[in-house]
């Protein structure tokens, strides 16, 4: 079968898809789309995804996004069954619901202080936050971190399963791209615990390899542009 | 097999798994939960959703919270194979897909703009919105429903699908309850077409019938209980 994933190692959900595919020994090719450049605008990439976001997968002539998406599909038509996301119903229901929850209760209030912060006024022409507006984003950040806290001190693992699944990668590549807003993690022993645990997973050493690093050499070279 | 959902029929997603086990012909019994009371917070209740959100379904003895998850959920332990959501890996892609999208691109703007305006201030003591967040929020309300706008007119239906699927009505809900802040349609053409398709549906309309009104008279009383 033929998959190609498209998106750059700068995006979660970009890294969430490629550690599943590599979980499940999914074979792909990966196409690198340049954000910064606003390759996701161009209009061979809107055939892809009329929204411009990556990732999307082309597999055998179809386009799909969405990344949680993009992993029941995958699960299915590569017919796999691990820890991940596995076949039974009850477990990929508790998964369903994380990632469906993660939307609006982890991705939008980190990912919308990293963007607020940094990715927004250096790639996409924000405008720097008011103060007011900064303490409001980190609050809501906080209180994400302390709820994502309290899940696992309860579950263990974040979609309350007894084994790390696909939900707590889509949480932990949230929480790594705070490393670019330095925060410190140190408030939440429960999440630096199990953060610990999957950043030493290969797979995901492997895909986060030097992204933190790209970002930051990014941010030199557009300060320098400027 | 035994199955309750728990909400209230002026919950957005709780209709949407109404009607769904309608559609699908799947039985089950409705435990009404009364959220302006604060139900949702009993301790009985977040043994069901530790979230304290509704709906919730218990399923022999299985407790689920998301909405499209128990969509899913749903169909495949009730084996039902119907266009609202199929079985069909591609379609179903294509509806997970907007279920996802939907929560920080339909939901968030649209029930934001009514919880920000009324529901809010009404029921969960926010304080009134300034003008500066009702102008933001109006706007990126208007952003959401243009976008709708263009999906369905390039696509007919939401999720890019050849009939009306359990995406439309996720969509319609989220639309309906903007009746609360009286909004006018009218400059969107494309969705009242597509709207009073899905309102005219046996289910939907037995599922809604009275909720704007049931809701005008929850405030009505608030008002005359301050």
């Amino acid at each position: 079968m033929s998959l190609s994933i498209h998106g750059t190692q700068l995006s979660q959900p970009t890294r969430s898809v490629i550690e599943f595919c590599k979980f499940c020994r999914i074979d792909f090719n990966f196409i690198y789309v340049n954000i910064p450049k606003g390759e996701q605008l161009s209009v061979e990439f809107q055939k892809l995804n009329p929204f411009g976001l990556v990732p999307v997968i082309l597999h055998e002539g179809f386009n799909l996004w969405e990344s949680p998406a993009i992993i029941t599909y995958l699960a299915d038509a590569y017919d796999t069954d691990t820890q991940w996301y596995p076949k039974d119903r009850k477990i990929r229901a508790r998964i369903d619901a994380y990632l469906h929850w993660h939307h609006e209760n982890v991705r939008e209030p980190i990912a919308g202080y990293v963007r607020g912060k940094v990715i927004g006024p250096l790639f996409f022409g924000f405008s720097e936050l008011s103060e007011d507006d900064e303490v409001k984003l980190r609050e809501k950040m906080h209180n994400s971190l302390r709820q994502i806290s309290e899940i696992i001190r309860e579950n263990r693992f974040i979609a309350r399963t007894e084994q790390l699944t696909i939900a707590d990668i889509f949480a932990f590549n949230e929480i790594f791209n705070t490393q670019i807003v330095n925060l410190d993690l140190s408030g939440y022993p429960d999440i630096v615990r199990w953060y610990n645990d999957i950043a030493s997973i290969p797979e995901v050493v492997e895909t986060s390899d030097g992204v933190i690093e790209r970002f930051f050499k990014l941010k030199e070279a557009m300060k320098s542009s400027n």
